[in-house]
């Protein structure tokens, strides 16, 4: 039933059913990028499992540098009848988590039950930095994937594919800002993400490694656990919605102090939710907790910086280029990027 | 305006205006003494600011042995016409704030403007544990008051007159559980605590200290903030009135590990709400996040050992005495009490 609806999805995005995909001969592999995004505005909650619908909007920003870079091509009939999935340069065996996931998102999009895939995929993401490989592996496959069948999907179509995915590859697909329309479609033609055209130049974003270890929650199990045991979550697609608005008009007006406040007190929110979940959520680690106090002390210091958190206990600093000397004496390792120079 | 407000409560819980107070000469000092409260489910948040009137009901736990002794006496004219206060053995300046709160709370008990008191109190709470004293205080104080003017008051009308000085304080007349009904009445005199009569000899509570420093934002300030600026909160006191009926449900069939989840839920959703409000109130210590997860691995190696958390960076964890050698063995530095043991 849901694989059913998923294939609708995807028939209705591509335009056809895959079996009707044009394979040009020459060519013969497919190739995406696309790169890691840190949401300003979060994304916590689906309203539908099965398609990926969100509760409520958001908003991120690109990281340059950082992303995951995809080829695609098929192959003919593997020894088990399985795809062939490399990450970082290591073939992954058939069983691996990753490359289920990578496999049964590659079913909507065989010709046949014998169409096989040979994905090759490299992360530039720093697994230290916390940063969801998840959005841009999506995003990079869903790329390589219209470059190889040549369906040469505008932005909004790619962005539907990739949420299916995972939800926050939608927005993915772009440099700089993007949003993430809710959507209100049940359907979910509509709940796409797309350019914010702002250029930002003294825009910087901090990167403060905490923690390496793997998630001991996933985000997806996460959120349905919010959504089903945490009662103060009914405030959350409100406020979020309220901090989406609120952070591109920031956005439009530059308004850093604004934009800044907004993301934190919206991280803090959605980090609220899970802490209020049973059994409780708590992505924190000590560490987290010691640099969110630094980032405390520096603002009634003078210093304006604030910081966002997904899912995980890695913070991200926000603030503008004449603060980077501050930054960098308060927080010795952190990796400064500037999303805007290039 | 809410002077008179809170003087007429005053008036209409000891039944008569404080110059109708009679003192007998012989009785020249009243005496109280009260034990600290920790809540299973909290108080945060007030619907009356003035009379100190919470959104939700809240339980409570007493602990033998912690708590505040006090005196008072009626003395003549003093150079500065003020009060005299002492805390834990040192007269304080006038100006010092906890003397100017006793102070005030002593305007409702005044004969007439020219009545002074001297109040000697002192606390057993050792201030590491990050116990209120509050609570212990105003308890004790209205305990002394009431036996320097031999009123005789019920334990309603004492719970009543302490809720006055720090709602909290409500929950600190009694050993063992007690219950502060939230109440629905505007003239605040059906909301007081009473003593829960269970007897739970394997009850153990263990303190862990975290952060001898003063708080960053009073209860106070907290949970007015909280109420004004955090969206979730809007769901808390449904929660907390649930809560509270789970647990006292849990005390009558002493259901400890119903106890326990309900207890460290509620306790994580009080944080959370705190988390979410802007500016953020984060009490939290590295040291409280560490001794979190450490609780939650404790439970995965099947201790069964909750924690609840005050607005404070401490952690009280709640287990019962079968589990007492694994928690000393985890947490070196715990102080374990045993709230029905004498």
């Amino acid at each position: 039933m849901s694989k059913q609806l998923q294939q609708q999805f995807v028939h209705q995005v591509i335009g056809h059913k895959p079996e009707h995909n044009r394979l040009n001969a020459s060519k013969s592999v497919g190739k995406g990028s696309a790169p890691v995004n840190i949401a300003l505005s979060k994304y916590w909650g689906k309203r539908d499992t099965i398609l990926n619908l969100p509760t409520n909007g958001s908003a991120s920003i690109s990281l340059p540098g950082l992303g995951t870079e995809t080829q695609v091509k098929i192959i003919s009939a593997t020894k088990n009848h399985q795809d062939k999935v490399s990450l970082n340069g290591e073939l992954l065996e058939a069983e691996a988590p990753f490359a289920k996931r990578v496999s049964n998102f590659l079913n909507y999009f065989r010709g046949n039950s014998h169409t096989l895939f040979e994905v090759t995929t490299c992360n530039s993401v720093p697994t230290a930095a916390g940063l969801a490989s998840s959005a841009s592996g999506y995003a990079a496959l869903v790329l390589a994937l219209d470059d190889l069948f040549e369906w040469n999907l505008a932005d909004k179509e790619l962005s539907l594919l990739a949420r299916l995915g995972s939800g926050s590859a939608s927005r993915s697909l772009f440099p700089g800002f993007s949003v993430w329309h809710q959507g209100t479609q049940t359907d979910g033609l509509d709940s796409y993400a797309e350019a914010i055209e702002t250029q930002w130049p003294e825009f910087c974003i901090g990167l403060l490694e905490i923690d390496v270890k793997q998630k001991p929650v996933s985000s997806t199990q996460g959120m349905q656990n919010t959504v089903e045991t945490c009662a103060l979550y009914q405030a959350w697609p409100e406020q979020a919605n309220r901090d989406l608005q609120t952070i591109l008009n920031a956005i439009e007006e530059k308004n850093f102090s604004t934009l800044g406040k907004t993301a934190e007190h919206n991280a803090l929110t959605m980090h609220a939710t899970m802490i209020a979940t049973w059994p409780p959520i708590v992505y924190w680690q000590p560490e987290s907790v010691e640099a969110m106090h630094k980032v405390w002390q520096l603002r009634e210091q003078g210093v304006e910086v604030y910081f966002t958190m997904d899912a995980g206990p890695n913070l991200k600093l926000l603030f503008l280029q004449t603060e980077k000397p501050a930054i960098k004496q308060a927080f010795k390792d952190v990796k400064i990027l500037e999303p805007f120079k290039h």
